[in-house]
């Protein structure tokens, strides 16, 4: 029995609408469908051109923009307090994660469906996750309610997304899709969704930087960025995630360069231990390994090389390999001490190779 | 905007619990879940000795076994009456297509829960369509209600299922995946599903051949399976599944025979047209092209080789070709003739390299 294959795994239900220059015809459609009367749009005040657009379509009972980073909790009564008084039956959200964040908020306790119009590769329109700020605590959970039944992928909203951001946050995506392979939840269902979300963001991110109005580029990071979420909210936290979660909360590094940059080091050292992965992960890729086509696509988008050039410097790593042990996932692949785990966090502090990391590598 | 990606893809939601003898210890889990106190075990008489290993960890209220192929309308108003009678809350049903095809029936009208434990390779448990056969004639539809909520795969309950069957049966899901490619519906979540079914198809279906007890083979199988009718449900009848129709409905050609015979040709005859198809299977099977993945394949599992074999002879072809070509959807990579189609059949027919068929080919 030691070989055999187990696994449960929740598909979560929910209709992904897909297509360039389609936002608002397919929110036609679905407001029609449901025969919606009373609709609340949700967009932030950068948002509200683009929120325009893709309601142009549609009557919109309630406009609302009060959209705050992490949901605080007075935030959200306010916004549920306005759906309530305008008797509204349909949450339309045109954002990012906040603004999505906001509509979950609203759906947790009216159970109102949501259709979320994402214009970032954030990735919570894919997720039952919700998060709450309340005296500076943020607090998560998971309801079947917050998930939104319907996501509208447009990806002519994401074309103003500067091409550093789209990269920073496709890389974020690609973290997800790499830890989701070994996560405590991991399972192959997940892992084929991840592969092909890797499959896609290896060839959409460098396609926006060559010219960031590729609708292809475009199109395949916002896919891939979808498919990461899916994966990731299913396999949960990876070794990866621990990590980065610890150098962002301890000490306060930025996120997307964080998990931009310790990802190479992260698969070079479980990659031998978990050869599902590495084979799944190195035929998304289209590469011989999986740290060979993680490395050409972070070349091609010019990613962050080393964790110096951040806020992070050699003393800390011995607070951060004690922060994140407590957090490890017992299932990881290669089993996670002090020493190889202060050596990990050491590579990536000066961008040495990676493949120093590998199991396989008599150093360790 | 024609280089870009446009889909509308629903997920349904399922719970799948997988892993080798852990159906009854999966089911028990479940029934406490949901608190149920009144559960209706389905289950032919064939399938008896299992489902009491099954549900031996439960308390049953009702055994039900007039399980009938194509669930008659009379059998299925039956079920649904001992259903009504008993005060029935949950639906578990072990068994095969006609097994679970009796829970969708009662489930349609009163909306009870089902958990499905299939034992066979069907695929039925993972999809929303329902099918009844009144007066001789079998009427589908689709309902988000007959979808079991919850599958237990028990890879340990398919040991008894004999190799021909196994690998007929197999190869039937193997061709759900590859038609998935570029059925009606087709767009990258399923072409991604049917690519892991493809990818675990071929691992366990030559694993069950050199042992029928190999549980790595039957849990790749059986998985496999599951990914099959996932994938198909969503994406449609593609060319082959129209093909196969026609020569089991019009020629009564056996069913598993016939998809194992025509698969090839039709792989062939479409690849060179859909590469993003011919990519993913190819990978999938781990081989230069599809074809040749395919054909190693139904080489290790002795797959049938020319539908002479089965009845049919070369003056069925021009009616066959009558019949298949009203019913060829309209998105086909290649587009289908009355002569490119005949030439398909005529090769099927005779065993022909399917190579012949491949577009550049000069004779076509």
């Amino acid at each position: 029995m030691n070989n055999s294959l187990a696994f449960i795994h929740d598909t979560l239900p929910q209709k992904v609408m897909f297509g360039y220059g389609q936002s608002s015809t397919f929110l036609k459609q679905e407001v029609e469908l449901r025969g919606s009367k009373k609709v609340m749009v949700i967009a932030g005040e950068r948002e509200l051109e683009i929120a325009q657009k893709v309601t142009s379509d549609i009557e919109v009972a309630l406009w609302y923009d009060e959209v705050v980073m992490h949901v605080p909790i007075e935030v959200a009564e306010r916004a549920r307090q306005s759906a309530a008084d305008n008797g509204i039956d349909l949450l339309v959200c045109v954002g990012g994660g906040s603004t999505t964040g906001l509509a979950k908020a609203i759906a947790m306790t009216t159970a109102l469906p949501i259709v979320a119009v994402p214009t970032t590769y954030a990735g919570s329109e894919a997720t039952n996750v919700w998060g709450l700020t309340e005296a500076q605590r943020k607090t998560t959970g998971v309801d079947l309610k917050v998930l939104p039944q319907t996501v509208i992928y447009d990806s002519e909203l994401t074309m103003s997304l500067p091409v550093d951001m789209s990269v920073a946050s496709g890389l974020n995506g690609l973290a997800h899709c790499i830890d989701s392979l070994w996560g405590p939840h991991a399972d192959p269902i997940n892992a084929a969704l991840a592969a092909e979300g890797i499959r896609a963001l290896n060839e959409g991110l460098p396609k926006i930087v060559a010219d960031p109005h590729s609708i292809d580029g475009r199109d395949q990071a916002l896919y891939g960025a979808y498919l990461a979420a899916v994966s990731f909210a299913s396999a949960g936290s990876g070794l990866h995630h621990k990590i980065c979660h610890t150098l962002g909360g301890t000490f306060n590094l930025p996120h997307a360069q964080t998990h931009a940059t310790v990802l190479p080091y992260v698969l070079a050292f479980n990659a031998g231990d978990a050869p599902e992965a590495e084979r799944r992960a190195a035929a998304a890729f289209g590469s011989d390994t999986a740290l060979e086509g993680l490395q050409r696509l972070r070349e091609a988008v010019d990613a962050p090389q080393r964790l110096s050039d951040y806020g992070f410097s050699a003393d800390g790593i011995e607070e951060a390999v004690e922060v994140t042990l407590e957090k490890v996932p017992a299932n990881n692949p290669r089993p996670v001490t002090k020493e190889n785990l202060s050596k990990l966090l050491e590579a990536a502090l000066n961008g040495e190779d990676p493949a120093v990391l590998s199991a396989s590598h008599t150093l360790i």
